[in-house]
């Protein structure tokens, strides 16, 4: 009858039934330690993405094609970390036993272990590739655990040494490096140099991507809430999260740390918007593997 | 399954079948002259209604016990004035023939002559009550007819002289004010004045309310295209827009011209909403007109 | 030797000793459910201070006379509302052990439960008048018990019946307004119509004042979380804060809800600095009770 | 040939030898103490006029009935405020001895002082009527004698006591309040009570009316530099100025202390410009006088 | 008499009959799909253009030597695109037919559409120089023709296969790349690589070089209404349209879609500024041609 | 006692008796002439700097152990430049005098030359490392002579031809590159190629550092007075002064020219507190020197 407006990510109105990626936001930025409004991320990817294209000249595919399912945000709560990460987890939990591949809207980096747990319990012996500009080792910021700086590190205690691959990395404490140098992670500092080896060391395995935005310049996405100067630019994000995406068997990912409310000219989100976009088009290539 | 945040406004989120008002959006400002946006205002009223709660303390009533289904934004081009009017005409013919009431969301004020053209269709005795720091009375502008300045006076084309009803006025070309005074409609400048004895005559008609933002004084209202100082206060309007709808049978209604670009703190939109809101409360008094 | 710019509140640079105001801020917002930022509200209610006067033309005082101290910040964590609730209150157990008058700048709302702690202790027959838009009476908010949404809740809990007077009130779930009327709370709905009253009753009793910014009107105030509309203007709440902190037995109080990331022109902040300057120039009655 | 949009106020395009009143700007604010920006306040009048009518529905008078000249913003360099002074008061000069009335849009309020001169130099008798939020009756500001702070302090050197009549006035030091209520000015407190008094006092006499916008209620007009809580409402302004030009012999006026920079919403900007143009309406009185 | 502040573009006040160059702004965005403000593009360029120098280092070069006067925008109403137009390519024509040469400020990109039909009018064997970073090459845009989507594709069914030559391309639907593939246009995708090629086979035609700044990266030009990542730097673009306005014979050009709401920092004004002092320093070796 | 959050920039408080570098603020933006606002760019620095890690991955250095003292901001008034420049020079001379390296926050640009003079007085044979976007070299602006657009004019009187070395160089009139060229000062164009010569030349001499952040891209710096388009990247930056800061004896040196309300998203504010981090970090190989 109506045919209005979708609510949904460009295009990613599949049916459930047939969708083999499914979208959905987690609005949650309870522990972020210097400027907040992440929450509002995922909302702001969906509302503005109508301002690119479906269609992708980098790889001449397009979002109508694609069977993606765009669930909309989680419902959380603020005060308390355990049960946002809890609901997460259900819903993953959900996601994943479907047969499907859970990509998630953040929100605040922390989300990504809720998410991460349970792809892990999946997929026992998934590799974690982590772009950002901040290390997220530490083993507590000011007593708390369960926070955006320790995010990696409470994914360690579940993988063990060896398993997490980090590139861009360039702001942390002087422990973080260290600890990283120690040999638990992998951690390429600055940019993606050894990105292609990596790759290739892992192409045997399951892997979950998560892209902390804040990986690019503050230049092309000043809207996070710990910009850090220095960055990559929009291109080389591009072609990492394209190739790791194509290249790889995505078990899981996410995408977070956008925040609207630095986002004065909204610039930041449509580089979120297209990050999105180029890797759903390009995880598409996982009806291959199965 | 999965229980996700609503898309739809604070609840109103019923079944078609169920629903007396439908709430749609018509995201249009291609005939603005100052400061456009009002296009991104429905879906903004929308995302932040989440803001206030759906419970009003003013009316001792919750929007979770009324029928209203809000079914989104409209798709509409710019660049044409005529097709988007015959979309959103198309849109109210069907809600006008299902017997309920259609509630637009603005979009620019001209989005309001479409929905009226339907309505007045539906029922020829049909008075408007318009409330407005501007009297839109022009035969044109700069040559254009269809623009948002002419609004009122494409909207007197159709029902003639003694039925249009106008309030808060404060702003207009002198011919305006002169054309207005010849008796072709009821202007009340700058404030509320003779509501109760206008709605007193208007007592046994249907009613269609027409509410331009602006209205407002711009401390309260300030993300709107053509500010004009001097406008009522919040109480004011809130007062007068609920005796409104709970006094008349309203047979149609809209809400226009919030800019969310010029809503820097966000308040203007929270104002919208609230306004929405208790519009939405008091006419479920419809009901009793059956 | 070096004479540079002070980084107190305005004047407020007085030595411990003499102090009988200790100001401090709480830059926490963990729990603020719809748009974050007030953990910024004390710093920039400092930082903004020099652009008023230290000079009162309403009492005709000076706040270079009076005898405050700002303490600064406290370095508060995020992600865990317990620890941040017992920090504070360590603090505001060491200022009223010195027999002074903690004056807490937030933050979020539910900073306030932690100093109330510590006053409650120290006065147990302790009176809360709280002037707020929101009645914060919630047993819990999606399951969260330590929320800004329930912190009237939380300290009624420890006062009982008839004990918490609140003001300006108008915005709430149903359950809120139901709660209040059984007796639990005093609330004075939209606006501060019965202080006085409140007041005499009042006079023989120790009194916490806490005051959330939002009871102001949006248009006076966009500069916090939730707006919402049809407050109190600045000169009613400037003539309450005026009465309450020069006529009654202050005993501890807090001025919170400041979001600066929505205070695009900073008049929110302003409004801030001049509350907080008019109380701390009204208490200094305090000295003529002992 | 070309017909293009005018880059002057709204219709104030009149020839010099047919206009009465000369509208020009002094794009200054090198002593704002506080938040710089006014420099850029004319412009924006000029600029945004657009977006109000050049008719008043108050007045029922129209600009483009007015015989007015916009010259544009003088050349001013910052850095050294006396040259700056110096070519400001060479174009009063020559507005004054061309018989026309000097309206001056700053910039901030220092400015007026050279208007002041010169229009005190042609009519000795000048009384002044001041609007403003700020006493600006310092002797110095941190050493500096030409400040905004000071400015009427530096008038009443030239006029002596007796000769200032100052409203709105609610913040300043103590020595400023004292100084005033010691009879070398008339200061009527927080709002125009007693105008009427004043007009009768001197309706015999030429006026010099100088504006301060920040006179008015930071929610109606926070782009300002020094934005002070509890000012008039925009009606309370509108009335007072159209009463004092169209009853007084104005034989100069200015409005200043615009802040764009401040004004994120752009609703002072257009506060102003209604100002504007509701004195430059009612100051065409003028020509009874003559 | 008096000197004032100029309000044209930098020092381009020189006299309509010595003018070469004649810069003019077409203040319309009424096809903007996404974010509209466009209109507001030229005023500022104007406006701000006094913070850059008029000097270039770059060519060695200053505006005040060079012949080029600004006659302002031009009046154009909304609501209707063809009067628009019809007004635009009224000036055009008197422009051109003077034998001088037609420099437009948008506005959105459909302005061109006009200015090029006069120009192509005048030269019929004019090649078209397309900076972008959409394709604009749709037939429709949901139905509408006369839209800043179909613009280039409106000029191509003027000239035909083979005339237009895009630079930049990275936005657009699939079948846009697909129809220019099919060699209706010459497509540089992403970046100016064949530019040289192309100035080589055009030495000898006339050129109309038409600029819309979203070519340039969000990082440096956020301020557009629809920002595409991945653009080419400041430094490309000022290198590409100073070889072509110096090699070319430039009969024609247009600078447009920088939209001013959208530029918060005011960075994308200044952008755009310096492009159009170098294009101008540029073009005026069209003396040598004649 | 009590520990709060620390008011200086990031671990920069040591004592002064222990400290070798002294921070100090400079908040005046008196003779800016485009957009003012510098004044507020030490305090923001610090306020932010708690945004960003003491710890740097580039050197493998942390503030913690260096041996700065951040005394805060001086007070200066504004409106004559002259006590401006005396008052700073007082407290450089206290610094100077104690053995200890003065580190300015701007602040506009001229505050370099009172800084300078009096390091110049203690070293007479410094050098100076000017790195900017604009030349600084006019003699004077509009009369003006202590102005920032003509502080390294005024250190070029002070030191004579060739002391004074300037990178990143794109703006300014014709006649400051001719004069330059002339031989006075040693120009480098838009980049920093010839950096390394320079500094073996100056191998053996004192250095002042002048940092002028518009030397950056408006993309990475858009918080500034006078943005020019295609600066130095950020690396680039970063590396230059790290450079400088650890190859030269440095005895004085300044950041400057942010101006934080033209840093709508903040990104400015981290870069400049960066850049001063790294020049921190690198100095503090100053004690080799000795």
């Amino acid at each position: 009858m109506f045919q209005v407006q979708d609510w949904t990510f460009l295009e990613c109105d599949k049916k459930w039934e047939d969708a083999e990626v499914i979208l959905y936001g987690a609005p949650f930025d309870g522990t972020t330690s210097y400027r907040p409004g992440a929450r509002f991320g995922s909302q702001a990817i969906r509302n503005e993405s109508y301002g690119i294209e479906s269609y992708s000249p980098y790889q001449d595919r397009d979002l109508m094609d694609m069977l993606v399912r765009d669930i909309g945000d989680l419902s959380l709560p603020f005060g308390e970390t355990k049960p946002v990460l809890a609901t997460i987890k259900d819903y993953v939990k959900e996601i994943v036993d479907s047969g499907k591949i859970p990509f998630m809207l953040g929100g605040e980096h922390l989300v990504s272990l809720a998410a991460f747990q349970e792809v892990h319990r999946a997929y026992p012996d998934v590799a974690v590739i982590h772009l950002d500009a901040h290390a997220d080792l530490r083993d507590h910021y000011m007593g708390v655990k369960l926070s955006h700086a320790c995010v990696m590190r409470r994914c360690w205690e579940l993988v063990g040494d060896g398993n997490i691959y980090q590139f861009g990395i360039r702001s942390g404490e002087r422990e973080e490096f260290a600890w990283a140098a120690e040999g638990h992670v992998f951690m390429n500092r600055f940019n993606f140099n050894h990105l292609d080896e990596v790759l290739r060391k892992l192409s045997n395995r399951p892997v979950y991507l998560t892209v902390d935005l804040d990986v690019l310049d503050p230049s092309i996405f000043p809207g996070t809430g710990t910009p850090e100067p220095n960055g990559v630019s929009f291109d080389e994000l591009r072609t990492v999260v394209t190739k790791v995406c194509s290249a790889m068997q995505i078990v899981g990912c996410d995408v977070n740390e956008l925040s609207p409310p630095y986002d004065s000219t909204g610039a930041s989100t449509i580089v979120a918007c297209t990050i999105v976009r180029e890797m759903l088009l390009a995880m598409k290539q996982a009806d291959k593997w199965v």
